[in-house]
């Protein structure tokens, strides 16, 4: 792929759609983008809410190179890539790619932008399931550079590569993850430290506010130059990791134990009575945040460390 | 402490105690820090690391505020701040605090940089425990803003109060924990991510460096912007954090589970069967962390949200 000029079909004008057709027309001047929707309205929709995406980019030129399709077999029969993001469930996904496939030109690839739905579970009824690989973002994904890339065992190496190169030559970061799991990785990871915010606030040892500070003035700043990893690597000094497990692995583990215990004990699952006060503390915290000026100030942290 | 004309005492001249002395003299132009730490070269060892740490600042000038004392008495004895950054066992710091007591003038306040032992643990064999809070840096302190401030329930409000004054006069970011917990908050959160990432890796999902590069492309940058609760609420749409939980909880419960059941079949605890693996794929990722370069672009992603 290290030719970018390609035809891109995204399956689905939602929010992730849209950031996604901003982001192709941007970084990729020589690609087309189809939008393929089922809404009547599409083109309409589309050309009012798209603009909100579109940075520091002629908005005209971006437009000018959009396709609006309201048919399946018209929207893929020339891409060379398929880029799905509609409703977030099996069914549909399982029933839509055999659609695709049919109608998509031989030697096109095809996305998910799936949070959850792994290839090998969205590909069930498709002839070819080595095509298919899932792509997930890290909303927003004109802001936000990383993407999952997590093939099935069934997805072709060639696939993965085209899939790799295409996002890389467009200055983003894909990430291949190995084996498919639950929530792949970056949820996995952002929801385990969610879990424990979640259990100290109902604990009353921090409030939802304080919590959001203290993540924003350490690990947020530290973990956008070295991941976890790296740092406690860089904490164990010459040792490394290794040694920085000798000589805090004591703090560690009791940390571990005491999250269990506490996670146990204020029944830290979804739906649970904890929630609600939480809940209520965030919105009173935040209300209606203002999303652009995040995305903005994400922009000048990315910037601070290369990615744009 | 609206007036900064303090006379800050610090006990110990390790790296923290090092990192704390720059971040007072180049931050409060009008303090003055004894350094007192038991080693015979003392003087010369903190003339010889401390300019490492002095970043846009007169070394000269920062280094005249400097008093060094191999004797606690009178180390101490004018202190307006005691700054404790010693050994980092409950003995050492029981056994110390009783003799700070006894010397400094009767309206000191101190504080301990202690990673773990709770102020009420610290304070058993002291006179007046109410003088006594946890100020823990996120490492290294003259780097990151963040300073979780840690009282026990016999300390004074009025000892919290001029604590997080002092360190907001600095421009820093102190936050208050409500409750002594094991751990303290910004570790725990840490730590619990740090265990998934164990848990993954191990499971062979993803390696060292590919799970840092996802971190590092997806929730640092934004983690920098808005914490956890602000990210998530503004995730829910107009309907927040319930809206998120709503629409998500699903496949955050299923996280939770999935992340449970791989912890306890990986047996990710301290010492375990998974951690020479998982040290040695950091070791050959990294080698050893140039953390100067490390601090040099935290400090651009901190210039770019606007924190210094």
């Amino acid at each position: 792929m290290a030719d970018l000029a390609h035809n891109i079909t995204l399956v689905g004008a939602g929010t992730i759609g849209l950031s996604f057709a901003a982001l192709h027309l941007t970084k990729n001047p020589s690609c087309k983008v189809t939008i393929y929707d089922t809404r009547p309205d599409l083109q309409a929709y589309v050309k009012q809410h798209l603009p909100g995406y579109l940075i520091d980019t002629d908005h005209d030129a971006c437009l000018a190179r959009l396709i609006f399709a309201n048919d399946l077999q018209d929207a893929v029969k020339d891409a060379t890539v398929v880029q799905e993001q509609g409703p977030e469930n099996a069914d549909f996904k399982v029933s839509i790619w055999p659609q695709i496939e049919q109608h998509a030109p031989a030697n096109a690839i095809f996305w998910s932008s799936t949070s959850g739905i792994p290839a090998s579970v969205q590909g069930a009824q498709m002839h070819d399931t080595s095509r298919l690989v899932v792509v997930h973002p890290y909303n927003p994904p004109h802001i936000m550079p990383l993407l999952e890339v997590v093939p099935s065992s069934q997805t072709s190496q060639v696939v993965v590569d085209r899939t790799v190169s295409y996002w890389r030559a467009l200055g983003r970061t894909p990430v291949v993850v190995k084996k498919e799991c639950t929530g792949f990785v970056a949820n996995r990871l952002a929801f385990a430290l969610f879990r424990e915010a979640c259990s100290l606030v109902s604990q009353g040892v921090v409030d939802v506010k304080d919590l959001d500070e203290i993540v924003q003035a350490s690990m947020g700043p530290r973990w956008s130059v070295a991941g976890p990893f790296k740092s406690y690597h860089a904490g164990g000094g010459e040792g490394g990791l290794a040694s920085f497990m000798e000589k805090i692995g004591g703090t560690v583990q009791e940390c571990w134990e005491a999250s269990e215990d506490d996670v146990r004990k204020g029944a830290i699952t979804v739906g649970g009575v904890w929630q609600g006060d939480v809940c209520r503390q965030t919105d009173e915290a935040y209300g209606v945040v203002a999303t652009a000026e995040r995305d903005e100030k994400t922009r000048k942290v990315l910037a601070a460390v290369g990615r744009t």
